[in-house]
């Protein structure tokens, strides 16, 4: 089956269908798709035509598809459902899936979906729900061939010819000695490849990586894109295993810190539905500009101090916003770079020092330059050298800091503990404001006064 | 080998035993490390130490040590190469790595490169350049194994047998007819588990999905996520198989597509070296303070041609950036959810209604409730109610039309072909600058003076 369609040209063939109220061509097409493009449809789509579109689904497709939503959007969808249709869903789904579904439910629907779990099921719901969030015991999935080392692979290939099928993403087996303890893997391919009569213990790959069940998901997800993994085991403390994790878990990690990085710089959750209601929506994002409506009062208040220079010389107001608006996007360039940097583990003290330097080298060097421009732009404009002279400076002053905030303030919040793409911005541009204010304004107030 | 030093702590190492000048211990780290984990510890040296380690990276290890690198990280490293350890290393490479560092040479190294190569390396090479950038024939492996549809099982194992070891990745076989056309794949795990005399053609998947080589890779990589895929084949026109796309090419598309859209906004370029060299890095970002100078002075303009009211009433010159502020941080939460939507597929003609007036409605629900806020503010401030009401109404129209910008703009940009990512924040805050100073201003001129 070619795929041809764009996600882009499927949602827009379902709305017309929608529309067109062609109820066969909508089910035709969801029972076409991977319950994750159904999921990109139903995050998609406004309230009404979300639940329309959701009443389509077919039964056993559902609970894959609600695995797939996002957070908010799987919100909105299970509000909808009834107990029964929520414990029919939760009854298919893998352990791993469960556990982040009960960790988002309201505290009584997520207590009545647990109980309503058989023995055998909550067992295992209750074993991930031990990990810590977001480490790599959560992501693993426990359904793993393993095989002794001290076994030929003509015995291997007879044990595997006894499974109806392998776990889903099966790329390699577990090999382990004796005592069960992690001694490597060997890969489908080798055992296909390799002299039946040959030891799985001498075919194995020795070297291969394993992961313990702690360990951050981010690191995990570095791990797989460094060394183009497609599995990893997970061992507990003792080398003894516990699940695999696979790729296509790493790659819902990679898309959710992406999306987190892209959207906590202006304030948003990365869970953030494309079409929240209306309510919570502007209750969350309020909270953001009451954020910045504190700092902006901050830089507001710095001029206030300066407002003899004001009255005295109105191009002083004309031309502040040139300053901190320079230095807010020097600022942010240095800023984006350094939290990239700290994303990929490519910062630690012992190059923080350089990159300090080189980014206030080519802030120095910037700010040299478009400080004669801004210079002659603004002594022509208002016919006043001191003026262009003035600004000069202060711009000068300006992108020197913006470039040492940039990079210090995101490593300070690293080293405290706070995500500096959340923080970094705000923060940033309130030190580029009020020094912007504060340069031009005070030397304006010392030389022209 | 369980992993347990992250990123960020191997760097540190390293450069410890840089400084220390223990040879010995950086040797055994590189050898240990994978040649992606090389890269990274390298972008992440200043130059000096930089070239200190390559020279340690073995040379058998170098050519795969520099598929994983940058771009720009990758020229500083091969600008320190001769000719023959540049020949050496692409005569290992993979034609598809090959065909991106020929794309990034300066033209005369990449003609002498392309000279070098034997003819059956040439002729392969060819073969990828011929595919557009970008597409899925660049992502694609031409190491393949298909197998006919009309053979049994049996016959398909011993003929793997007789595989040395399979292409790196082979999660799947491809199944083919008579003709050569592709029908559906085999996994391996199927391989393991059929009755050895079944056919291939009843074992096979025949609804797998497969790709045209045109294809972008960005909507190829959507595919891979949607579906949990690891391995897709890529097909001509005709349905005769060229290749297959494997995930590990894929995690690398997923992770430029993300430096891209959070660097492109800082108006930085994806391939940016953190330690770049000052001058090419302060050239680069100059450009952007460039365009960014333009339309503050735009802005700037417009606060000219209220010298009368701003002369009159210096508390304007004070509050006016609280407007600009508040607009253009309201205008980006909506900007950026927009243009995450857009690369998500999530929305096109038939939803952008809906969500322009979603933002629209929350963007005038905040504005009347920070409005009050800033009118309480200013007016005790300033001791001066008028004051008050005025920067109300400004805020208010800024905040709506920050909405309909950031709603509007990305979905414009993006029907022009312009990435929304790179464009959409500088023209959004000159809309939200302009539009804030213009009302604030307008309005006392009209009202105040």
């Amino acid at each position: 089956m070619v795929v041809e369609t764009t996600s882009a040209e499927l949602l827009e063939q379902v709305v017309a269908d929608l529309e067109a109220g062609n109820q066969e061509a909508v089910s035709q097409k969801l029972e076409e798709a991977h319950p994750a493009e159904v999921a990109s449809l139903l995050e998609a789509l406004p309230p009404e035509q979300r639940s329309e579109l959701w009443e389509k689904v077919p039964t056993e497709q559902g609970a894959e598809v609600l695995t797939y939503l996002h957070e908010e959007a799987r919100a909105s969808i299970i509000d909808e459902m009834d107990e029964g249709e929520l414990i029919a869903a939760a009854g298919t789904m893998a352990p791993e899936d469960l556990a982040e579904l009960i960790d988002e439910l309201p505290q009584d629907r997520g207590n009545m979906l647990m109980e309503a779990l058989d023995r055998d099921h909550r067992g295992r719901l209750e074993a991930v729900l031990n990990y810590e969030e977001e480490s790599a015991g959560r992501l693993m999935s426990t359904d793993v061939i393993s095989v002794r080392a001290d076994v030929t692979i003509a015995v291997v290939l007879r044990w595997l010819r006894r499974h109806e099928r392998l776990p889903p993403h099966t790329d390699s087996l577990m090999v382990i000695d004796e005592s069960g303890l992690y001694l490597g893997k060997l890969d489908l391919g080798e055992v296909l490849t390799s002299p039946p009569e040959r030891l799985v213990g001498v075919m194995m790959q020795s070297d291969a990586v394993a992961v313990r069940a702690c360990m951050n998901e981010h690191e995990v997800a570095m791990l797989f894109e460094r060394r183009d993994l497609i599995s990893v085991a997970v061992l507990n403390q003792d080398g003894l295993p516990l699940g695999r994790i696979t790729i296509d878990d790493i790659v819902d990690v990679l898309r959710e810190e992406h999306d987190r990085a892209l959207l906590s710089s202006a304030g948003l959750s990365e869970e953030e539905d494309l079409f929240a209601p209306v309510l919570p929506s502007a209750r969350r994002r309020g909270l953001w500009l009451g954020i910045n409506l504190i700092t902006i009062f901050a830089a507001a208040w710095v001029i206030g101090r300066f407002e003899e220079a004001l009255d005295k010389i109105v191009a002083l107001a004309v031309l502040m916003p040139v300053v901190a608006s320079m230095g807010g996007i020097a600022g942010s360039q240095t800023l984006t770079l350094t939290i990239r940097g700290l994303a990929l583990g490519q910062l630690s003290s012992s190059n923080a020092r350089w990159l300090v330097l080189k980014e206030l080298a080519v802030g120095a060097l910037n700010s040299v330059i478009w400080a004669i421009v801004v210079a002659v732009i603004a002594g022509i404009w208002f016919d006043n050298g001191a003026i262009g002279l003035l600004i000069a400076a202060a711009l000068t002053i300006n992108l020197v800091f913006a470039a040492l905030t940039g990079a210090l303030l995101p490593l300070a919040l690293d080293r405290m503990g706070i995500d500096p793409a959340l923080a970094g911005s705000v923060l940033l541009t309130t030190v580029t404001d009020i020094i912007g204010f504060l340069a031009f304004l005070g030397l304006a107030t010392l030389y022209l006064l």
